[in-house]
């Protein structure tokens, strides 16, 4: 099945917390925001943490490469997608936004490894969980 | 119209920025949880944190009693209850409760004062406001 | 060795991250502030959290019991300090403050217990810890 | 005067309240690490955020590019460094890195704007402030 035009997105609301004195979001807050659409992402494949965690796998964040472009405010809805790009046999790439209705406020691309739980060293990813993902993938890498 | 025996309740995700080094929700945490709750309680009457500010006033906390029972853990879902119990002209006292399934996690007494945005000194809440909290309370006091 | 009279204290900047859209720290962070005064009383004994985990043991907060007074503001300079009011054998209180020049902006109350790191239980904290913390107590207790 | 070959750091110890989970520094808190580093380095400079703020100018986070290569863990003292590499009238690019001992950990190109307060439109920042950054850039640019 090739889920390529799919698009995960989880909407969230801007509490209190997650903004600074500047009266907006605190910039670091959209990775919270973005590690909780991978995290959901990942269990509606099936994929909890813990289950991966069952497996002594652990997925670490590589790389995070962020712009930000608008600032989402207390109480504003926003909407943050998830979206794999390109993966490997440890690593996953996805590519990430925050939206306020059709107005982006940040995207980034995040590369997560695939690790063991023990080590830290890199591990493949049990073979069924690299294809469900590569479905995602629009033009298939590697 | 008396909503006295209702219980506010939200449900919630633990997500890995919730959690400590000690492999649970990071305690402070809880607080942010229940200032989640207080604040869907308040926009589910129609008091949306922009309406408060946009009358000048604003909601501070004045003191946070809070016991630890028991932790929740990644990918937990929880339940946090926000619940009136006392009020007066310029502040209101919620009880509240983090909850997984049956068993209380959690819980506080958070005492909350309605200030000016200015000057930071208490405020009576508008009548409306008073009204519409005040019959969520089991026993009406002050 | 009588140290009652001693009070710890740390200091510490506010920065952005500390803040919320209030213009003012959020008052969720000031137990963050008074965690670390009481991570760095307790090791300027001996014990830092490493080696109290050395030993199968681990500090949990039970009660919070906070006051907040006045507000930080971005770049100030605080004071926090961390004093054992009461003990026993598997817990301690701290009264603890946190302080703008002579201005107290919040104080509180937290009961620390120590439990055994696998089962969470309460376990005795080793006598010459008792010994080092009963010291600092004005009027010893039980 | 040239700065150049100088490098700011600030040392910072980890605390329960840095860690996640997995046992290690939640991955996101190693940019409250980099911003608190930056800061302190325009504070060495004279110009502390309020005394920004004070111009109307307010300084963004733009892009954040970080590699997360190791990780610190519960108690550890780290030292994060802030070295300007690059810059324009409007904005700075920071090379910054946090270190324990000879190990990097995680290192970051952070490009921050300056704009004006109120519209957050980019704003060039004061011509003695430019200068200032300018002499601690190995090979001036643009």
């Amino acid at each position: 099945m090739n889920m390529a035009n799919t698009e995960f997105s989880l909407p969230l609301r801007v509490y209190i917390e997650d903004t600074d004195a500047g009266g907006i979001v605190y910039y670091i807050n959209y990775l919270k925001y973005m590690e909780r659409a991978r995290t959901e992402f990942m269990r509606s494949l099936g994929y909890a943490k813990t289950a991966i965690f069952a497996d002594d796998l652990m997925f670490v964040v590589h790389t995070s490469n962020v712009q930000y472009l608008d600032s989402a405010r207390l109480d504003d809805e926003v909407v943050v997608t998830a979206k794999p790009v390109k993966m490997g046999k440890t690593n996953i790439c996805f590519h990430q936004q925050v939206r306020r209705g059709t107005s982006v406020l940040c995207r980034a691309d995040i590369r997560i490894a695939c690790v063991d739980q023990k080590n830290r060293k890199p591990r493949a990813m049990p073979v069924s969980m690299q294809q469900t993902i590569q479905s995602f993938i629009t033009v298939p890498e590697e």
